[in-house]
Formats: structure tokens, sequence, C-alpha cells
């Protein structure tokens, strides 16, 4: 069911400062940049690296306001993970079975994600404690 | 600098609940169990996909008290996302290229981490809030 790690997607106050300690102390490079106004959140992806059905990434996720889900986030925890997002070859399908294996979807149907990507999110109190993301990269879809 | 998301530490209070569930709801193997009395865990990793240089997984982490680091993380966090791991070539390079950037790091050598491999953990106040960990993977050893 899970092909790679997509991405983590790390929450912080300010992108820019952090997009630069990034590329400067990992050697990373940003490979697109994106204002999702239904998530709340500005955001970039930096590569990491290829693998099956898409890449391996780090996000970094500054919210759009106080009452966003990031931004309540930052304001709860401090900066840190936000959420792992797993790749699937198919997220509807994905979603299908682990709903019915009784874990609670945030999505119930995929919704749009960052570069063009088909993405759905689980309960993180269902999965260990984790806000997790199944990714389905474009080139995927069917 | 990182070829690839090695895993992501997941910390819980009964790994062998947590493995069950994880195998069950989203088809992962155990690929290895292991006591690390050093980091004071028992853990398990549950693999995800090939990459470079090596694997990508989730580790579970069950703390062996409440004293441990892990422990701690839960006591004052709960379960969830403990760290997260990128594999790269060579672990005591990768510790003086990031140090002489000025990134404090929590072991200034390598030491014994998961399945063989040479590790080292970065301090998450200077990395965003996210406890980073360095992987070197066994094959890739000098």
């Amino acid at each position: 069911m899970f092909m790679r790690i997509d991405h983590v997607g790390i929450a912080c106050h300010d992108l820019e400062e952090k997009i630069a300690f990034f590329e400067r102390t990992f050697e990373l490079t940003v490979v697109a940049r994106e204002v999702n106004e239904e998530q709340g959140v500005k955001e970039a992806m930096l590569h990491i690296a290829d693998g099956e059905g898409g890449g391996s990434y780090i996000q970094l996720l500054e919210p759009l306001g106080p009452d966003t889900p990031v931004g309540k986030f930052l304001a709860k925890r401090g900066e840190g993970v936000h959420h792992v997002a797993f790749g699937v070859p198919d997220v509807t399908r994905a979603l299908q079975e682990i709903g019915g294996k009784g874990v609670r979807l945030l999505d119930e149907k995929p919704r749009h994600g960052s570069m063009g990507s088909s993405i759905a999110f689980l309960h993180p109190k269902d999965v260990g404690g984790m806000l997790t993301e199944l990714v389905q990269a474009p080139e995927q879809r069917a």
C-alpha cells in the first residue's frame, strides 16, 4: 500500500527563513512553492530523493493565519513535525481500504495537494498520534 | 548530503499493539526488532521501500522505562512522531559539515543505530523543532 515516505511536513513561523536554513545546512533545493488557501498554508517542497511513484521531500509549512490548522498547531506545540505523508498508488482505493479497517478519515475523498498531487489525511489519534497523509503523485493518476 | 528519508520514529506505549496495527492497517512488515539499552528503547522497523544507500522504514519505539528519552517524550507529548532520520553516505563527514554550519550536535561522533547502522542526532531546536537523526546504513560504511 505504501510505496515511499513522500514527505515530512514541518510547521514553521517564517517560511523563507526556514527554506534558507534547510538549503544551506543540508544542501537541499526547493522544487516547488505553493499557497494553499484551502489548507491555510504557504509551503515549499525541498527535494531529497526520487522513489517509486514519486519523490521524497521535506515540506515546510507556514500558516496563513493563527486560526488555520497549522497556525493552531504552532500555538500549541511550537515549530516541528506537523504530519508525515506516504505515497500510495491510488489514494481513493487506499482511503476505502484503510477506512474499512476502522481508521477515521479526515478526508472522505481526495483533495488537492502539493505539486498537483491528490491527497487525504487520516485521524492522528487512530495512527499512533501521527497526523498521516496519503499522497498520489499526479503521474500515478488513473 | 541526504540520500533518502530513512525512517520516521514513532513513540508508543505498547510496541506489540502498534506493530499489529501498522501491519494490519497499512500492509507493512516488520524486518527487524531490537532492544537498544543505550537509548533505553525497544523498537521495530517496518519496511516501506528501498532507496539509495538504504531503505525507508517506520520505526516504532517503546521506552524501557519512564526516565528514558522516549519515556519522557511520551509523558510530555503522548504518542506520536519522536524523530525523523535521513540517510547520508558518511555520517562522520555529515556531522563535521553540519556542525561546522552552527547546528548543535547531540552526538559528536556516530553511535550504534538500528540494523547495524551508524547514527547521530542533531539538536531539534536548531532544525526547526524536529529531532533529526543521520543514518549511515551498514553497507555504506568505509
